[in-house]
């Protein structure tokens, strides 16, 4: 084995959602090595209190600190929301979050300020007004949506099925209700699996609003965060490589996750956090 | 205060679902005393493995039994279907789970062998057979449907919703198709808050099976049990008294789990499990 050259990169989520977010890092970072953790024990965070996510959530960073990662990426918007303070200040190395990005892109996709965004997500990342916070930072006005049955569909499989565009057709109507955004943003990782589902439905109620998801911006805010930090090695070559490690079953990372991931995850490693 | 003379008998499930059994405990008992446990910081359990659900579980019913408990019950499905052997070898007062008092439940039901049952539960409740073997035992056939949009869609609080009417006719028509049941059986705490959502769409369906919640058998067969155990006392009077602790959010379990006890919880004390 060739001595490894690219950062080594820590990437956490709740569960499996935060992989989309891999997937965009992995072709993005020539060299790099990533560990992912999705704390699938004691999942999901959506609906949980500050204190307990934020206890889970830094758990689990340093753990990956404690792996060797140079710098962290949190690819779960309740955790970003609820607790990145409480991550960087437990953590010694960069941390970057979802949901700065996430309006970063929000931006960019609108092309002008100001602007009116729509964000769905959970119930928890809601009452943090985390979005809301980086939007207006932004010049972006936010409206922010809980769609607390969006991730059981997708974890079900309901992807395209009557039964999420009513679903989808009831939290969308509520939404534009109060606001006519220019851009809606997907707050939470699971989202882009039926993102299909949700442009067609906005397109039924008559918004055009372009829909957003923070995967992509996260992965090129995690390069800049790289190279601010003089961990983007410039001779780095060939692709990028992962390991996956979870906190329950093994077997169901694997086989949900690869739907995530878009590629096979031929092997993940089981951990004890302690929960 | 005046000294208490009945038993003192612990209640966990994962959330507040098994709020159910307690309110069926609370008026069959006089002079008991319950302390209710609900591991809200790592709910659900309905999705994840045998081993997590048991460390969880285990870790619970060891706090209760700590606590003072003269006897268990372990509140839900999922964690008497997966662990129950797990948590009577870990504990040295007696336990009683749910899945065998909601067979007895549905026997008592349909008051004749041979009889087909449904039962519907969490994916986990499904996969590990418990209620197929329990129902075996009393000569009945069991088919078992896993349901698991029905936890979101009663905690979204859509008991009386178009989209769960659609999502129950989904599951009970794919159910239907492989038993003609005599009864149905709720095997989650959860779902006795849709119970006539589902009555009503098993007679929509043709079916005219009787629907049967496990909370008031398992209240019978906690009596049994401490008759059994001499922990009965007879001069027993007065009103049950209750208390509840949870892993996370003390004002929500307040908030929601008046819905499953029917009556106002006022005070829930936070405790930290380890997770």
């Amino acid at each position: 084995m060739s001595e490894r050259r690219g950062p080594t990169i820590g990437v956490f989520d709740s569960g499996f959602g935060g992989l989309t977010v891999l997937r965009g890092l992995l072709p993005l970072i020539p060299g790099a090595h990533y560990i992912y953790l999705g704390d699938t024990a004691r999942l999901p965070y959506g609906a949980k209190s500050r204190e307990t996510v934020a206890r889970y959530a830094v758990s689990s960073a340093l753990y990956l600190q404690d792996r060797g990662a140079d710098l962290l990426v949190i690819a779960c918007n309740t955790a970003t929301a609820l607790a990145l303070d409480d991550i960087r200040a437990a953590c010694s190395v960069p941390v970057v979050g979802v949901v700065a990005p996430g309006a970063q892109a929000a931006l960019a996709a609108v092309g002008k300020v100001p602007a009116e965004v729509l964000v769905l997500a959970t119930a928890a990342t809601v009452q943090s007004h985390a979005y809301h916070a980086a939007c207006d930072a932004l010049g972006l006005a936010a409206v922010e949506k809980a769609c607390p049955l969006l991730v059981p569909l997708a974890e079900e499989g309901w992807v395209d099925h009557p039964v999420t565009r009513d679903v989808l057709r009831i939290y969308l109507t509520e939404a534009l209700a109060e606001a006519s955004p220019d851009a809606v943003l997907l707050g939470c990782t699971h989202y882009p699996l039926i993102a299909d589902a949700i442009t067609a439905m906005l397109r039924e109620l008559g918004s055009d609003a372009r829909v957003i998801d923070s995967a992509e911006a996260t992965a090129q805010t995690v390069a800049q965060a790289l190279s601010k930090a003089g961990l983007m090695v410039a001779d780095s070559a060939g692709e990028a490589t992962f390991e996956c490690c979870a906190t329950d079953s093994v077997e169901k990372f694997a086989r949900l996750g690869s739907q995530f991931l878009g590629r096979p995850i031929p092997q993940v490693e089981l951990l004890d956090l302690g929960g």
